[in-house]
């Protein structure tokens, strides 16, 4: 997806949050909106947003000097992740359609993104989207492509969200790569969000390389590029991913909540709708 | 009131959004998101966020070409508001105490300010608003003040919310001087708002000189400023007027509904709070 103008004002709001997540030091926050108001005349408005948003990420960490700025706050949503775990297999496993429960549940984990969102409320949200309407439902499709993989690469959106998606694979009853963000940007999981959200049980865990909060893939490593190329199947959560994948040649699902106006719009959807969308099904 | 780091990423959006409703022309957009951009290392924190928001909008007149983008929307918001007068009207003079419910509904008018707010629903306000607590009520003070007062210096601030005060003018009983914005800037009142909105029948009209969205004492003309300086009673409506002129040493009486956590937290009231506040009693 490419960059739209007012995907703008939105980098400068989540470089403010972030830089002032990162830091108490007004100096220190008011040179990250300076660099990244510097930066707006040569945003490439055909990169797609989270291009621009590694730009952003990495100047924000060199500024503030703190690496991962989300750590405490990944930690926090990883552990209420876990805590409605155990009430959200019981209601996978009472569903009439545990696989179309379970795919409900790893949306209603997407609300856990600090780069769009600053308030969620993940309760609250859960029960929305259990019982919410999809704007776009390529279910049958993706029942159809499940039972003849043999492989799935599913690529991992936000820490906390991780342990809703941990219940949908589950549920997938294939092999599962689960890939992550190399380096930690936003709330994004990477490797030891993963394993604290007990992926490493039901998952084997890798690196897309990426360091965008995002699937870019000229940023993603080798061993990322075979798998994603092979796998039999391949979900992409959230809204990174899609913004980084949407053009792609290859089959994608795509599962996400449409949190922005640009998102939705690209959709063709409504703001909070809730998304499965294939793209280049054979 | 100084600029806090905050209000940055909010002059992008609402140089997006001035900028998006007055052309759509993609180049010039990115022109003054980009010029914007450039400003922020020479911001002057120590100014009032009116001040740069002057330059800003100042900018974005130049880029377009266009002198009030938001003429239409204003002509939309007094149209709606003139619709409402009747029933308010009805309300006022079947409350216990006019006069607090004619300054309740002038708050209330508070909330058509498209500089902060994407959208409002003034019927919905009208009704929280009229039951809603203040968080600052210095009405007492207020009243007094009035009773005493022979000449009032009432602050205007967007269009359309013209129309509510002038049922609060109704209720003064005293003679008004209605002050408003030089030249169109967001959403605010100028001149011919004023008369469109009726307040030429109930108050004598001048512009304070201002070309920022606020009274900002240095870019006011001299009359304003005779009348600023004299006035019995300043009433100053909205946020940009109080961003402006909270650092006076006169007597004021600020009513304003708080709609960013900039001004809540600089008022130390919530988000969403109604306030009348005095300052400089004597």
């Amino acid at each position: 997806m490419k960059t739209y103008l007012e995907c703008i004002p939105c980098f400068m709001q989540q470089a403010y949050r972030t830089a002032r997540i990162a830091t108490d030091d007004e100096k220190k926050i008011k040179e990250v909106l300076t660099v990244v108001g510097e930066m707006i005349k040569s945003i490439p408005m055909e990169n797609t947003p989270p291009e621009t948003g590694n730009i952003i990420y990495q100047k924000i960490r060199e500024i503030t000097e703190i690496h991962d700025p989300y750590k405490e706050i990944k930690k926090a949503n990883i552990k209420e992740a876990l805590s409605l775990y155990p009430e959200l297999k019981q209601k996978v496993m009472k569903s009439a359609d545990p696989l179309l429960t379970a795919i409900r549940i790893a949306i209603a984990g997407n609300v856990i993104d600090l780069g769009v969102n600053k308030n969620f409320n993940i309760v609250d949200d859960l029960k929305t989207i259990l019982k919410q309407d999809f704007a776009i439902f390529d279910y049958e499709a993706f029942k159809n492509q499940l039972n003849n993989a043999k492989s799935i690469l599913y690529l991992g959106d936000n820490a906390g969200e991780s342990v809703f998606d941990k219940i949908l694979i589950e549920e997938l009853g294939k092999p599962v790569t689960y890939a992550v963000r190399e380096i930690p940007v936003i709330n994004d999981c990477i490797i030891d969000d993963a394993i604290a959200s007990g992926l490493d049980k039901v998952a084997k865990l890798i690196s897309s390389g990426s360091t965008a909060p995002a699937t870019i893939l000229s940023l993603c490593n080798e061993n990322f590029i075979e798998k994603f190329n092979n796998a039999d199947l391949v979900i992409s959560k959230g809204q990174g991913n899609y913004e980084g994948l949407s053009q792609v040649k290859r089959s994608v699902f795509f599962m996400l909540k449409a949190k922005c106006p640009v998102i939705a719009n690209n959709l063709n959807v409504k703001e909070n709708d809730i998304v499965l969308k294939s793209i280049n099904l054979n």
